[in-house]
């Protein structure tokens, strides 16, 4: 079973920035059809059209909720286009999001996944019609959370199995002989680059370092351990590789942004 | 009858930024009074001192919320000053505002609208006394909020109906035999220019084109219909003509912001 | 007592922007374990590392929220180093924060509050066991911020009384034979500079004057008494002096900005 009790819990993850009312009407077509709903903003300030960032914030995010929650995700350039809409059951949570490879980072090499696709003209018989042609967030999204976190719908209700999704857009970090190759994904409000390499892929190593930027940094247990203004690497707290500076931004000192490559190898 | 159940949902709209406890406290004071009420931040990015957009999303938003939801908006230049509040009742929602235009989009030419002043000296009947000079919204709109929410008051309890308030502050669109002129009022996280002119002016043109800062652009059905980078106009999903860039920011593109004109007319 | 009924309701004070799902992750923590915590954002914009602007605005905020809330402060640069946290009862609510002065407007000088120090091995016994060297906000201040909103731990439970605790970074305002001397300790969205001179210091002078940035201004009791673009001084909402200029930012037309001296004394 990857289904679990529903918890009431909705976490919505956009694009929309925090200006203007785009992310409360959902909240309020949420409310309006399961009026105990929790819902929480995972994060609203991924890029403009930029799904891979908001599937790493998700695969990496989601384990912190109880489960049974729903976990939405609205960043869609193809909104009015044929593209379709994903529906995963996966450890115990149920995603939702467009089908443009945002899940990616869950459903890729990850067998125990049952993944949907969102049957959208079926959904008339549960009350959800007519749908604006660009604002599926809030039409579609919003209205089937409410009926998968009130528990009245199951995503076999509304959606059919598939095996077939977008791939995600960014490539996984390569692996070969004597380093692992990755990039930053997303930098946090600090200016940490956080990566998209794992800290599995980094036990390989005796004494690692991470080359960025012309630089090279040792590894440390955690911030504290370096003067401030000093640069770090780490695993951070989301088991990923980070490059952070005590006390200062390392995406500033360095002058690095989201894009960067990133490698991990032994200390010569 | 135009009030509703009390659905304990409650908006806020403000100018207060995303910078401080300003909202903060102002939910703190609803929950001491209505524990279980829901509270919603409709937008909190009004620009400083600009009640027209706050009375613009909340006047194409609130649809979208329970019936019997108390939308409150802050954006209230003349604190301190003689200026009254409003209380209206309309569509089975309950909206509550300084008496400065904010909500004449919702109460213009709108006979159904149920619309109060309130007494603000009365409300120490009900616990409400003492308000500090500068932040009604803490003071008195959060409490006032709370109380309606939960049911326990209604606006005729605490406010006396009335027939005047503040005219809004921006021209309503202008129609002519052959185009139909209005504004800019806000632009969205993605640069999308949205405009205060209803899908209802435009349908009467066959081939409806908009015409701003020079350019003129096709009306599409959706985004997904131009090549990325190109730009287009469109209804969007709160009803109102849009200026868009497929996949970029139009307003960066136009070099156009908040306040241009904008001018729909026959395609030649 | 310090104590009261738990509310139920836990603030979340941190500097982590509004940027990723960091605030989000502690949410869902404190859900997993109390799924009726009722939790608002108090602030996310406290400078980096700054661990005075989150405790100045605490001890402002925190009488608005219900009796019985649990407020959690991460502003932790020392996080994953030797560093304490601190809990504290106080006027019927609890306070969490690491031991770095972020508490110290709340705890000097009040000999009501009752300071304990929390005992992180100890948490096992309750589940909370193995967090991350990074990120004690969702490891360890959520799930004990869930446990004390719930009622089922209290402070003494989970802390040993102690009397040590860093002191604040900030000096208090001098008080000297004809003037108060202080600080502007944050600025909010309308360029409004808030200092840490309370209305108890100001009320020795019968016509006082704020000195700041080669300029003097007037007390006025609200921002409706001045031309618009005209400055003034005037106790805020939160009781502090505050320097703000008619419908327009003080911080802005006086080219000045947090940390700014400010002084206090009688007209000339």
């Amino acid at each position: 079973m990857t289904t679990s009790t529903p918890s009431g819990v909705i976490t919505i993850t956009t694009d929309f920035g925090h200006k203007g009312p785009f992310a409360a009407v959902m909240k309020g077509v949420i409310l309006t059809r399961f009026s105990q709903a929790r819902i929480i903003d995972l994060a609203h300030d991924i890029p403009p059209h930029w799904p891979p960032e908001a599937g790493f914030w998700i695969s990496r995010s989601y384990r912190y909720f109880p489960k049974g929650t729903v976990h939405v995700a609205i960043v869609d350039p193809g909104v009015g286009t044929e593209r379709e809409i994903i529906v995963a059951e996966h450890d115990e949570h149920i995603f939702m999001a467009p089908d443009n490879g945002l899940l990616a980072p869950l459903l890729t090499d990850n067998s125990s996944a049952k993944v949907f696709c969102l049957d959208v003209p079926g959904l008339r018989r549960h009350g959800i019609a007519a749908p604006s042609l660009t604002f599926h967030g809030r039409d579609i999204f919003a209205p089937v959370a409410a009926e998968l976190a009130s528990g009245r719908l199951a995503a076999k209700d509304i959606a059919r199995p598939t095996t077939q999704w977008t791939p995600g857009w960014l490539e996984d970090p390569v692996v070969s002989k004597d380093r692992v190759s990755g990039m930053i994904v997303t930098v946090d409000a600090f200016g940490n680059l956080i990566s998209n390499i794992d800290a599995s892929l980094v036990e390989r190593f005796d004494r690692p370092v991470a080359a960025i930027a012309g630089h090279c940094f040792a590894m440390m247990p955690t911030y504290g351990r370096v003067k401030p203004g000093d640069y770090l690497a780490l695993i951070n707290s989301f088991g990923v590789l980070e490059i952070a500076r005590a006390e200062g931004s390392a995406a500033e000192g360095l002058g690095t942004d989201r894009g960067a490559p990133v490698v991990v190898r032994e200390s010569e």
